[in-house]
């Protein structure tokens, strides 16, 4: 708790004195500026033994991550990708409306890996099948190419590490793949971008009927997640600050329209936030439409349906942007249907990341979920691990030896003890034994004791920060993976017998930002602390502007920012 | 709050008053910015008389420059054009490599006119027919749109202003359309780029045979104008200087190939520049193929054919970028066959750029040409201006008092001196006397003095500086339209009788560049000055910078080419 302490006094120090959270932006921007470039220096690896192929598939967040990270020179790393860079997606937002340039986000991953001194080799191409019989990924050039049909080839492996990330889900609704745009890449942004201009230009010729023109100038957007409320947020301001006052016959009748199935927005941070943020969009004159699901989109109409009252209404828009959670690529549903993972929304992997039913194929990002062990699945076999001398009773000493690796094994273990504010697993079962006496448990008592522990189990979230650690994390396992082999360093394996080669993968929340607009902005860090207002805007400048993956795009994200100040955004339409 | 108050405070001062940011920008720039930037300080015009219409179509730099120095309230102007922004084309060949950004050279034109506080709107269409009949523009939005039928509208005018511009002339070589990459528009630059990297991303792939690669490597630049050759320049440094660092393995594959269809490149500019520019591109390897005309564009191939020899060879190629010219816009075109001025390649204007045959119709920039009126077709009516006793003869002294009028409503006559080394027409007269005694003139000798005086008439080139020119001449002549109309300060009318309202148009040409890669270029100044090598561009720098639209542009390009110094251009594809 102690850190927790120093954080809070740090942000009421902010909060009263502001200046100083400037300092903590020119402090954070360098510091981690020199995290981020600390060269990596490549081990000297012999050339004597045959390298291990390693392939890569994505260059998002997860890819780039375990490139960046990856030092051991005993791999021959190719990397396939149908985009040539890495994008610092939490800011495409940004770039919709010119806040930010698009490339100022983008670094060619070629650029990346340059300078690490290990092999690894890049193509632009989209893997389109996966043959695990084989060992062998077959891709294809996505340009329109003059090339015949030489553009499709396959590539070998040893370790896959898919990281391909998702798609945008439409839910199935009808119209919306033809008529919305969605947020996930650069070219979205860009196309967003073109489009509020052109509606605005379009709104401005004359022979409309202002019926049409304020159609034209309906704005909506679907999902009341961080992405849609901060796109909505941007677009606010952009309205307000630059176009009103370049499109002056037609800026009030610009409108923005949240839609929202849930009950609120930011439904996953704390109720603080999400109240601060529907009262200063009620402020802004943001329309917010919460409890209402979108049932299909037409080119100029879009269909609601209120989930209260089965009512269906029509709204008519300029431009629809649909920002309503993820969805599996077609390659990933092809290949969790060859190795039989079916039905799932994503694929399924060990603690290791490893996915479940292959050896040597892993997969971390958005395409994959870790599909923890549960206690209950396992409890016959922790107990026989802990039962030293097959007594079919435990105490407390035999199980001390055990408790660790249980801990690690499972997490959830550690998150419920958290949640009743128990000490550790002793107090668990001490607090089951309590109405027994005794100093002995039997299995029956034992599993009862962590009957509930695997309440705690959560799937990840779909963030850039998660494929950002699991990106490392892979890579860390890789560099070490010949020391690992031989001195294992992870938990007990319960089921079988020895150790697991390495530690499971486990998730570090940093907190998670939501922009509002306005110089606004509302946090959520570690152990529920809530930061709202200006200054919290001023922290989310410093992290966005360190967590930049190179000096160049840090740079220039930070000079955009300057220039949008001084000069306001751009409204060209280019 | 108080830090943040006054930090907010000076970026809403900026934001509401540009001109303390242009201050603020005055203090850290250094700079000719100054010369280029003047602000406009509007005349408070009376709103009894109805205002004449003003339809300007089209925003490039003759457009733009007409509507940047147009000050007189007495109009109410209505501006079309397909691109809501000024484009500074100079630097579109330093957009095709990211040299600098496409946004950094654009700026909207609401935002040019905004602040002018004369009535000026824009309308973001294509002119599609000119109707003189009836005082009328056609206009056709340019965006896919779902506006129904909508999108086309009509404007009265009372004075048209056509600075269309031109599109690029391709001779009517097959396959050039389909094939080839232009540069004409910020699009265009935009394109380039990605296909650039994308050639390279292709040569990358695996499954290519080495004939290949080098096929899709080679970039073919048809047509060595200064576009062209700067483009070829760009591509080089782009090259050598980013992207053989990221593609090592294909990097010794690329060529760039220069094809003319004359003896030498540059043939507009000095020999030395000529040369020095041909032997440039040897050293770098950029080959070049002078006397070589196309003949055919496929796919994958270009054919030329040898002016000399008339050999006809292929050329396998990865990207063909065409600039061997303008041709004329349709619209253009069909306005020309509507008012007579058939099989021409643009449309021709008087001296006051006012278009023949058409009484309130201006055409300017490089869809227009000024048809010079020729001494020759005038000399008996300037013979009778001059000659006042109706003598038959004339004597210097008759003469004196029209000469200045003839100097200025024919300009080929001073230039026609100064190339004899002559230092007004008295000289020229004088020397045609010679040969007879006396003092007195006829009607023959004076027309044997005047006789070589055409052969110094040109056309003027088809470039940015005199678009601009032409733009911030017809501004000046509007502004003092009412004025003018009551004193002409124009020239004798020679034909008719009284004064021409406004002095004509004079070009002022001051002088042209030509970037040549490796931060070298070539200048030709006034009076044949020549200066080549880095220090020149290091003018051209200072010279771009301070010719840019605004002051935000100018803070962009000049912070992209600091950028490029620092980080190198950007080679992700999008």
């Amino acid at each position: 708790m102690r850190t927790f302490t120093i954080f809070e006094r740090a942000f009421k120090a902010f909060r009263d004195n502001p200046s100083l959270s400037k300092l903590m932006v020119v402090c954070t921007v360098s510091g981690g500026g020199l995290l981020a470039f600390a060269e990596t220096r490549p081990f000297s690896g012999s050339d004597s033994v045959p390298k291990k192929k390693v392939v890569v598939l994505g260059t998002g967040w997860a890819g780039t991550s375990f490139l960046k990270n990856l030092k051991s020179s005993t791999f021959e790393v190719q990397v396939v990708s149908p985009r040539n860079y890495f994008a610092f997606t939490p800011l495409l937002p940004s770039v919709t409306c010119g806040t930010v340039e698009a490339r100022s986000i983008v670094e060619p991953i070629r650029n990346i890996v340059r300078k690490k001194g290990i092999n690894i080799e890049f193509k632009e191409a989209e893997c389109y099948k996966i043959d695990t019989d084989n060992n062998k990924v077959y891709c294809r050039s996505g340009q329109d190419t003059n090339l015949g049909g030489e553009e499709e080839f396959s590539v070998d492996y040893d370790y896959l590490v898919i990281a391909m990330g998702a798609r945008s889900n439409t839910f199935n609704t009808p119209g919306v793949v033809e008529n919305c745009h969605f947020l996930k890449e650069v070219e979205d942004a860009q196309r967003i971008r073109r489009t509020v201009i052109d509606c605005f230009e379009r709104a401005s010729l004359p022979n409309l009927s202002e019926e049409e023109r304020k159609r034209i100038l309906h704005f909506v957007v679907v999902g009341g997640g961080p992405t849609g409320v901060e796109f909505a947020a941007e677009l606010h301001d952009f309205v307000l600050e630059d176009l009103a006052k370049l499109y002056p016959s037609v800026k009030n009748l610009a409108k923005i329209t949240l839609l929202e199935a849930g009950d609120h927005i930011l439904n996953m941070f704390d109720k603080r936030i999400t109240a601060f943020a529907e009262e200063k969009f009620q402020r802004d004159g943001i329309h917010l439409k919460t409890g209402s699901m979108v049932i299909k989109v037409d080119d100029k109409h879009i269909s609601t349906k209120e989930r209260s009252t089965g009512e269906v209404s029509e709204i008519p828009f300029g431009m629809v942007v649909w920002s309503t959670g993820i969805g599996t690529r077609p390659v990933i549903m092809d290949f969790m249907n060859q190795i039989g993972q079916t039905n799932r929304r994503a694929l399924a992997t060990d603690e290791w990341l490893r996915v479940e039913g292959c050896n040597n194929i892993y997969a971390l990002g958005d395409c994959a979920t870790i599909n923890q062990r549960k206690v209950m699945e396992d409890i016959s076999v922790i107990f026989s691990k802990a039962d030293k001398n097959n007594s079919g009773t435990l105490n407390l000493k035999d199980f001390q030896e055990v408790i660790d690796d249980i801990c690690e094994r499972y997490p959830q273990v550690g998150l419920y003890l958290k949640k009743r504010q128990m000490r550790n697993i002793a107090d668990l079962l001490k607090s089951s034994q309590a109405e027994k006496q005794g100093t002995e448990l039997d299995i029956a008592l034992f599993t009862s004791a962590l009957s509930e522990v695997d309440s705690q189990m959560k799937n990840l979230p779909a963030t850039a920060q998660v494929a950002a650690q699991q990106g490392q994390y892979l890579a860390n396992c890789f560099n070490r993976m010949e020391e690992c082999e031989r001195n294992p360093e992870g938990p007990l394996r319960f089921r079988g017998t020895g150790r697991h080669r390495f530690h499971p993968f486990r998730y570090k929340h940093l907190g998670q930002f939501a922009p509002l607009g306005g110089e606004q902005a509302a946090a959520q860090l570690p152990g529920d602390w809530v930061s709202i207002g200006q200054s919290t805007q001023w922290l989310w400048y410093s992290v966005y502007a360190s967590k930049q993956v190179s000096w160049r795009t840090r740079a220039l994200v930070v000079s955009d920012w300057g220039r949008r100040f001084i000069f306001g955004r751009d409204s060209s339409r280019i």
